[in-house]
């Protein structure tokens, strides 16, 4: 049953998580608009923005029911919203629910130990210089880790869940975008870096780079 | 379309987050056993266990198909597999976002800043007491700026989605049991606490408990 909705909204930052929902959206042939915040400018904090989504952080996803974050929450609702993309494989439980723990590490390890390095001041005082670098020291091994138990017990190639392409594809991709700037050796992880170029030469992904780079 | 499997085991250590999974089995009237990891003696990085779950953490679940971890997979598996029990709406993709939004906050931000307490080492270098203790000191605010979120923003009430207790009543419940230890005034989230009380009086809940304290 196809629960296609009335065009979505978006709201991303550039170098965010939000670029896996926006490529999703893509792939999905969705009617959607994206909306850019400047973080640089702390719009996730403007009163405005936090009446939609009182967390304060991109992204989020505006439907005609309400509004969504999260983005495991979001990539599996535009797969749904969209069966025919096939982006998803939810009437397989043990195979969702393996989709489901590839996403949730993503979000709840890797990218937590990749925010180390930028917003140490989560979980330490801001102005604890010592702390905010140690924490930041941390993060190429840290988010290293991460990137090896992918490469060798998570991803089964050529796509994260074998042979098909998912919404856990469009998440890798996006975080091994950051893998560099966080000091991690991409020599160490070959499957990790072939599959993000593997994911980089599909039309909708570089429609959704191509939005996010673009001038607003 | 049931697709209940055969007999599960649920790998938990007591206090963690696993908990969650123990009451949604209960909840469902699931055939299976649970199979308790002391980590005090750091039995999660036994070989045997690294083999079936190579994060080397728990929880586990493992099914005739294979082996599951992360708690929000891990809850929908079991809702999905016995849909009798009627504790996730799938059918309804804006209704489970919403479900999957909730779960994963709690796994990528709730239990993240509570981890900051007791696994420092996680992020800076394990012999950084400034660093460790800098982390810990924040956790009050930092877990309680979460449970205010809840709180105000994504509690509906009397359950967490509204009228029906789904497995986000089950995480909940189990991260709740955490906020005195953490520094969290319950004085100042009085809805977190009753709706801590009402899921408590559940018989499965009850029973998912009394398995977890009582001798091995």
């Amino acid at each position: 049953m196809s629960q296609s909705p009335a065009a979505l909204e978006l709201y991303y930052a550039p170098n965010s998580c939000a670029l896996a929902t926006h490529i999703v959206l893509e792939e999905a042939g969705a009617r959607y608009s994206a909306v850019r915040l400047d973080l640089g400018k702390t719009e996730q904090r403007s009163p405005a923005y936090l009446k939609l989504n009182p967390k304060g952080r991109v992204p989020a996803l505006i439907t005609e029911r309400g509004v969504l974050t999260e983005t495991p929450a979001m990539l599996v609702y535009v797969a749904q919203c969209f069966p025919d993309a096939g982006l998803a494989p939810m009437a397989d439980a043990f195979a969702f629910a393996q989709m489901q723990a590839f996403n949730s590490y993503l979000c709840s390890t890797l990218h937590v130990n990749h925010a180390h390095r930028m917003r140490g001041y989560r979980w330490v005082d801001a102005d604890d210089a010592h702390s905010i670098a140690a924490m930041r020291r941390k993060v190429p091994e840290s988010v290293g880790a991460c990137f090896e138990l992918i490469e060798r017990d998570l991803l089964k190639g050529p796509w994260v869940m074998g042979e098909r392409y998912t919404i856990c594809d469009a998440y890798l991709f996006t975080v091994a975008g950051w893998l560099e700037a966080d000091g991690v050796d991409p020599a160490g992880i070959p499957r990790v870096v072939e599959h993000r170029q593997r994911v980089s030469e599909r039309a909708a992904v570089q429609r959704a780079i191509a939005a996010e780079t673009s001038d607003p």
